[in-house]
This record gives C-alpha cells, structure tokens and sequence, in this order.
C-alpha cells in the first residue's frame, strides 16, 4: 500500500530508533505481502479485476471517494445482493433453507473485504482460508439446521483480539512476531454460535487516537469520504462494515474508539457499559489499568443487528462461563417500552468544545422530526435543552483534565516499552496521546483522588441528570463534526466523558449529512478561549481550519445515552427513533 | 468504659502527636458521655441495674465471659422472647398481628444492646430517640399491615456509614467533628423498608484490623469469651449481633472485616461479589481506591436470615436507584438446587501459615457429616482436598505479597492523612497494616502490575479449579484459629484471597468448637519457616505462643466460596449443610 507512515520527524521521540526500526521493515513488508497472497490464492482473477477497475491509492487519498460505489463493477448480482441486501437474519434465513451456503456467503463478503483493502485500507489481516474452512464445514449441516444464530454469519474483529495461531500486534510493530496462543474469549465464543471471522481490522498505532494510522499498513480512509478520517481506534472495523465487508465488526472502546468511526460511517454502535462483552485474551497498553475501564462492542448497519448480536451473544453465547470479569446480566428484549413518554435531555455543546454546524443541525432536525412521536403507539419523546443544567467551561476543563489525565497516569510507561523495542516513528495522534494531562507519571495517591473525582460525577449524573430532571435518556454530539480530516480529531471530550462515567450509549444515523452552503460557521460564531476549542477549530497561526467542504458526505449520526446498564433501554429507544427517522439499514 | 487504649511509645510514629490529640481528647470523652446519657435517657433503672448486675470491665478482660449469659438476669421474659427466640420472620408476624409493637421489639433489642455495651463494648454510637420514635411511627400502622419486609427489625450499623445528622468517624480521631449531612444509601434503603437502626458499630483505627480497637472507645470483646479478640474489622456488629442485640449487623470487608468477626461470633456472614451491596455515603481509608474493593454484608443468627436480607435488600430496595456503581442483579431464589452431586474443594492449608488444630478437626468433622448428604433429597456433596492442586509455600508468598501491597499501595497517603490531624497513638495492628508490603509508596505502573497479577489470578482461579476440578464451591477456613487474641490477628490470607480475587464467599457455624485437649499442636508439627507462619505461632523469642485453652469456647465457623456473582448459590448451599449439621440458630 501506499500508505505506509513510517516517517522519523528531525527530533526522536524518546522511543524512536530508525536503526532498530530498520531491522522491522522486511517484517512489516511479509505481512503485508502475506495479505496479498491470501487474496490473490483465494481469487487471483477478482484480485486483478481489482488493480484493473479500481482508482489508484493517491485518487482515494486527494478525492472524496466513496467505498460502496465500486462494489458494483466488482461483484456478481447475486454477491451483492448477499453484502448489500440480506441483513443477517436473512442470511441466516436462506442458508437454512440452503437457498444459499455459507461459502456463498462467506465468499461475497471476501470480495467486499478485498475491495473495502483498496478503497478504505480496513484489513490488516485476512483469515480466507480459515473462513472458507469453516464455512465449508456449516455447509455439511442438513438443510433447516444452523449451528447456531451467527450460522455462517462473516463477522469482522478488531486486530488487538487475539486470533489462535496467528499474529496479534495490536498495532505495535514490535509484536509482530506474537503468535497467540488462543483466540479472544469473544471471537471463540462468536465462532462457537456459528459465526465466520474473515478478517482482521486496523486500529491505530498505540489504540489511542480517534482515527486509525500506523506503522504496519498505514492510514485507514472514511468509507463515506476517502479523504477523511475513518475515526478511531476502531475504524477498520467501521470502514469495514460500512464497506459490507462484514454484518458486524467487533470493535472495542475506551474513550470513543467504538462510536466515533461508527458515527464517521454512519453506523449503528454501542459502547454497552463496562463488564458486558469480554475483552478476554487481546493486546493493548491497558493492562492492569482500571480507572477507566474499554469495553467491546459491535458495528452495525442497523438498531436490528446490533441488539441481536447482543441479545444472542449475551443470553446464547454465556461470557461468563469464560471470562469471570463479566457480570451476568442476561440481554433483555427490547421491543417494547413500558413508558408512554420519554424524557430526553439535550446537549447542543459541551461548553469546552464548540460542535461545527452540521451537528447543530443535525440534532435540531433529528428533535423536530422525533417531537411528533409515534401516535399509533401511543409513545412521545419530550425533550429538554441540558444548556441551563449542564457543566460550565471551567468544570468542564476540569473534568476533561480528569479524563485524559488517567489515560496517561503512569507516565505511559506501559504504552512505551509497547513501542521502545521496535523504535518505530511515533505518529502525531500518538504524541498528542501520550501528552494528554501532561503525560507525566503520577502518584498512586494522585491517581485515587483523580478516580474519586470520576466517582463523584458518576453519582452526580445519577442525581443531578437522571433524577432530578426525570431524564430517561442524554442526547448528545458523537464528535465535534461529521467525520474528521486524518490526523485532526483531537477532542475526544463527547464521548470520552461517557467511558468516565461508564453510562452506555448507543450512536445512531439521524439521516443528515454535511452541506457545504449551509453548514458554515456564521461570521458572528464566537468560539471559546480555551485550549480545546483552538486545537479544534483553528491552526497553529490561530485562523480557522474549518472549511465546510473538508467534509462532504460526513454524517451526523448521535449518541444516546442511558442509566448504567440500561443498554436495552437505550437500543429500545433508538429503535422507535428509526420508525419516525426511516433512516434504513446503512 | 476502661478499654481506651489512648498511649503512645517511647518512639512516636510519624503522625503521632501527644500535645494534639491532648486537645481531642475530651471530645472523646462526651462522645463516650453521651452514649451512656442516652442509655440512662432511656431508662435509668435498667442502666443501675447493669451496673449492679454485670461484672466489672476488668474482669470481663481477664476471664472467659460470655455476654448472653447476663441476658437472663437482666431482660424479662418477655423481652428475652423477643431477642433470643424470635427469628425475623417471627418478629414480623406477631408485629403484623400487634401481638408485639414495634416499641416492644426495638426496646428489647436496646436494652439486650446495652448489655452488650458492657460485655462486649460493641456499639460506638446509639441512636436510641431516633429507633423509638421510628418505631413509634411503625406502631401507627393499622393491623395486618407492615412498613415493609423490615418492619421494626432492629439492625445494627458499622459506624462508619454514615447517619444523618450524627457525627462520623470511622474510628478515625480526627473526625469527631464530622456531622454526615445524609445516611449511608444503605441505611437509608433498609429504613425505607420498614428497619429500625439503633445502634452503630465499633470498628478499629483505620478500620484495617483483623481486630476491634480503636482511640475513640478502646477494644471490642468477643461475644463468647471476653478475654478474646471478636475479630474486625466489624468486630462490634459481630459482637452486636451474637450478644443478640441486633437482628442484621451490618458490616463491611475489604480483606475479612465481615466474615473473620462472624466467625469468632459463631454467625453466619456474607462477602457477597462486589457492588451488589451500596457503600455508598460512608467513611474510611479506601477513597478511589478499587484494586481491591470493598462490600458490605449482612452478619446474621441464621442462614435464613441471612438470605432474607440479601433478597428483599436487593429485591425490594432496589439499590441501584440510588447507587450508580451497583450491578443491577436481582437475587435469585436460593430454596432449589438443581444437581444432584455438588463438589466442593476443600482447602486444608493455604500452604503458608498452618491453621490451628481446632480448625483442621473442624473441616473433618464437618466433611464427615456432610459426606452422608440428604437422601431425602438426592443431594450429595462429594470433597475433592485440593493439596495436589493448589499454590505452593513460594507461589503463596508472591500472592499474598500482592494482596497487601495492594492495601497500601499509595504509601497509605490516604490514611496518614486521616490519622495526622488528631495525632492519635498509633495501635500495634495499625502499624502492622501501614507496614503490608513494606508500606513504601508503589509507582502507577507498579500498581497496574499487581492489577494484572490480580486478573490473572482471578482467570486462574476459575479454570483451574472451578472448570478443570469441576467444582461448584471451595471450602475453606475463615481464619488460622477460631476467634484469636486481642492484636493477634496478623495474617489475613485465608479471607484477603477471596478480596483479592472478588470471588463471593458465606461463613458457616460447624457446631464444634475449641476443645482445650485434643486441640494442642501435636508434638511433631512441622511449622513453615516462612515469616507469616512465624508471625503467626510464634513470639518474638522462637517459641511457639499458641496455647489451646487460650482459645476456649472459640467457635470454628467455615469459608464457602462460589463462582463470581453465584453467591445466591452459596446461600443455597449452606441451607443443605445446615440441615444435616444442625446447628441452629445462633
């Protein structure tokens, strides 16, 4: 690919070493080229129909391509009626019926697989001969059984889950020779229920950026937009199923790795609260930190999806028989709602970070349209503006410093030895990473009254929000902007607040997208002073970098937030949502 | 009372200061005043007629004593119905039918307190106006009807949760002048349920003793023999609850502070898996602290009780509503087993410091019975002794060293800062606790190690023996000795690991009890040589300091432990032994 990042800046990082990352590129280069030779063994044909149709990797970079338009020269009706059309019970439905077989199946989405590789660079590593295997292996079941509700089902994983018997870097170069031993409790656990893990998806250098670079196979582009961010840490994952290269992509967030490349797709995702899905048996800098805690979750092109994977991954797929982490709440339906209104708080901006103008308007639209209910059923949506209510720009600083700070509290120093042995170039997202509250080492001490203060806000929202305003729900900005250019989503603010709190949440498609004309800041919009909002918004000579075509087809797509394992009453919700928004499945 | 064990050394600890807590001291003194003001408030000839009756407090400190041998003489008939015979089933019935007031019930329970006061120096703070006029509102009630499932239960407080109003300390000097503004969501809930709260709870300096001893009110006696230790931290709702003068103590355990005092008491007690129970509102050492965290439980007279909190707490109080770190889990019904062999490991010795022998001849005495199983039942439980398979005398070493580093990880920053403005003399076991581990000031990222050697332990722990052994439960001892001298109890591992690991576990009566002959160390023990064991057995001169008939009338009360979040499980199951070991309640 031409994507490839390995640059060294004039200064070194303290973990950089050209000389040590020198020795690493041969590496880098076979696993890479292992992925081509996976495609080209598995259709050579289809590969070079690929090189021959599709544009070369400097058009996806300087033009606003979207994926899903080579989808069509590329593959059969019939394929693309199986990635493009079929939801997942209906897969599940015609391979009962043998209408279809999981190779069929599981081939399709190969191909959108191979394709979402060019346009969106998603895959860091493919598993065709293990899909292909399995799949064949469903396809002896007699017709009218299913090994069970994934049967057949391509399901994506994000790189850091360890796959059995094959390379687990989680992005750091110098684990590219760690084989794993075992698969993630996760993916076992999917594969168990039927489902085909067909490949593996990118994630960014260190796992800590809203967007997906590193060192391995480069940048990852926005499905919807190639020049744009897919987001991160998750966004192969999203690139991937927003490609229907996958049904749904397992992806993992700790500070809004999985809503924002979903919302940068324009997906449906849910950060669950913590302990529900198992993140059991992967890499990441994580290790032993608890202040704030990732979780997984799954991308999907429909509210339906989603609560199915986790309605059948939760009550069939029993986590907690492997991962004694969890907490054994069973997944409750979600199709009715008892309430006959819903109350919902509104939050147009944080006060720390101004969101651009398609996020403002997308939120009034998506409350305009939401206001009128849904009279057959009886059910109203009231909602409440949070602006008189919410924290000022001074707390919310201190709350921000709170957040990042216990990203960062052991002064890095497991992030760093993750990186030192390969000495590989630190990309920028990194360094603003590893800087975040200064990124300097605190106290043990320090560190508990910094997980004192999240404590307080935990119970605060509870009180304050929840209780006192009545609120079932919060609705509120995924990201400062539809989709982001690479490199620049630096404010992590809108979603990392919930990973704090550990609230779940749920993004979902409200159907608008930027508009050029209309979504310009106002010639009179006062921005904020603080740090945050001039690290967004403006360039280092202090002019505003926003420009309203920067970010064409960048979808508005919300957060929904709820009480603390109240995640089916957040999917409930968004479920009546999608009967007045008709936004359909992506 | 002549317990204060206000004295310094020669050599004054670092937060030590004699001038300052000279300026404290007579606030311990009206703390101290204005319980026995509220006693004489009470009823006066009741409180002379203690003071005739009862023994004085010396003797209480040098003979064996028991504290509901004085009940007889100073309760009548009637109140001694109520406090001995009456289950809280029972309690509620004849309160439903106005066979008792609540006035009745809760001035029995007082008074049974008050003698407790002298016996056992149990409770630290009463809130007799408050008891007597909720439970004068309870008596307003109709016929047949009840305030709810604790209607009139008079139930016992940890001091260190706080109450309305009503200064807390946690035992700590320096906040005798800390006036809660509302009450622990726990008491709150049960008070919402219908309990009277009457009294709160002795717990040591720092609350991180196995022992009850504090600045503010001296030692806490056992409930069985006086010259004993009762355990701790929760010593004083242990000692509460055995001198029946509770019916629910409630207590609180970060490394055994609830099932270590119920044991030396012969009770029945709960360390449930974490946030099942709110601590919400409360006082101590642990602020952001969550590599090990605590719970709270019910210590009760009887498994049935035991289980009748747990369920309505849980299920009628609905805690979550209130506490938003809590896991939303119903407790499920504990009356059905479904196997028919249930099998249980059973722990010997942790391999690194040797039970006394009553305790050994009480896992025997118990397996022996149990072994019989309940044919009426189909139930049999079949003992697997886990010597081949658990952790070496090495391997013990480094977990345990984990586990109490993990107490002091921030160089008890936390807690010399609680214990420095009142200067208050350090006790022996404080000292020992701010030393676990060396006591030094451990690095994040050191912190983050021993997280992770927790995590691994905790994976291990169900794999190894809850899947590979098949086991439904391990048993186990409380602790190396039944009940234990005062400022003897230095090692905490039997009940730490279980903190450690965040695996739930119920302590159980056995029915057997010290015998001062056949429980000697026999002549050929071979002791570990390691420095716990040592610790432990012997004196600072080599020879071994255990003498049996030091530990007459000290009960042996077992550990059961479940898989994570199956402590409904363990309920249940202890319902079955309960019935071939008959032991009755307490």
């Amino acid at each position: 690919m031409s994507l490839s990042s390995a640059k060294f800046g004039a200064t070194l990082y303290a973990t950089e070493n050209p000389e040590k990352f020198a020795k690493w590129e041969p590496i880098i280069a076979a696993y890479n080229q292992e992925l081509v030779d996976q495609c080209v063994a598995f259709d050579k044909a289809f590969w070079n129909k690929c090189l021959e149709v599709l544009p070369v990797q400097e058009k996806f970079d300087s033009e606003p391509l979207a994926s899903l338009d080579y989808l069509p020269q590329l593959l059969t009706s019939e394929e693309l009626a199986i990635v493009n059309e079929y939801d997942l019970k209906t897969l599940l439905d015609k391979q009962k019926t043998k209408e279809l077989t999981a190779t069929q199946v599981v081939s399709a989405f190969i191909k959108a697989s191979i394709v979402s590789h060019f346009t969106t660079n998603s895959i860091m590593q493919f598993l065709i001969p293990e899909a292909l295997s399995k799949a064949a292996e469903l396809d002896k079941l007699p017709k009218g059984q299913l090994a069970g509700p994934f049967h057949g089902i391509p399901i994506s994983s994000k790189e850091q889950m360890n796959y059995k018997g094959k390379v687990t870097t989680a992005s750091y170069v110098q684990y590219l020779d760690n084989i794993a031993a075992e698969s993630s409790v996760t993916v076992q656990i999917l594969e168990s229920l039927g489902a085909v893990i067909h490949s593996r998806t990118s994630q960014p250098q260190t796992i800590m950026h809203l967007d997906t670079w590193n060192n391995i196979i480069g940048r990852t582009r926005n499905p919807l937009n190639s020049k744009l961010s897919p987001g991160g840490s998750s966004g192969g994952g999203a690139a991937d199923v927003a490609s229907h290269s996958s049904v749904i992509g397992l992806s993992s967030d700790i500070g809004g790795s999985t809503r924002l490349p979903g919302a940068f797709a324009n997906l449906y995702a849910i950060r669950p609260t913590t302990k529900r899905i198992s993140l059991m048996n992967g890499l990441s800098g994580g290790k032993g930190q608890e202040s704030i805690v990732a979780i997984q979750g799954p991308l999907a092109r429909s509210i339906e999806e989603l609560d199915y994977f986790m309605d059948n991954y939760l009550n069939k797929g029993s986590p907690c028989n492997y991962d004694p982490n969890l907490v054994p709440l069973p997944w409750r339906q979600t199709d009715k709602i008892e309430k006959k209104v819903l109350r919902i708080g509104v939050l147009y901006t944080d006060n720390l970070v101004t969101p651009a103008p398609a996020i403002t308007r997308g939120i009034q639209e998506t409350i305009a349209k939401l206001s009128a209910g849904l009279p057959e059923e009886e059910l109203s949506f009231e909602f409440v503006d949070l602006a008189p209510y919410w924290y000022d720009e001074e707390t919310m600083k201190t709350i921000y410093n709170t957040n990042v700070t216990l990203y960062t509290v052991d002064g890095n120093k497991v992030q760093l030895s993750m990186l030192k042995e390969s000495g590989e170039p630190i990309l920028p997202l990194t360094r603003h990473f590893l800087e975040f509250g200064g990124g300097e080492e605190h106290s043990v001490y320090e560190n508990k009254m910094l997980n004192y203060h999240r404590d307080s806000l935990k119970v605060e929202m509870l009180e304050k929000f929840y209780k006192n305003l009545n609120l079932d729900f919060i609705l509120s900005p995924t990201y400062v902007a539809p989709a982001e250019l690479p490199a620049n989503s630096f404010y992590w603010g809108y979603t990392s607040f919930w990973n704090l709190l550990d609230y779940p949440n749920v993004i979902f498609p409200t159907g608008v997208y930027q508009d050029v004309e209309k979504d310009k800041f106002p010639e009179t919009q006062k921005f904020l002073q603080n740090v945050y909002e001039k690290k967004t918004w403006f360039d280092d000579n202090g002019s505003l970098r926003y420009k309203s075509e920067d970010y064409v087809n960048g979808p508005v797509a919300l957060q929904l937030t709820g009480k603390r394992y109240c995640d089916e009453d957040v999917v409930a919700c968004i479920k009546k949502f999608e009967k007045i928004l008709k936004v359909g499945r992506r």
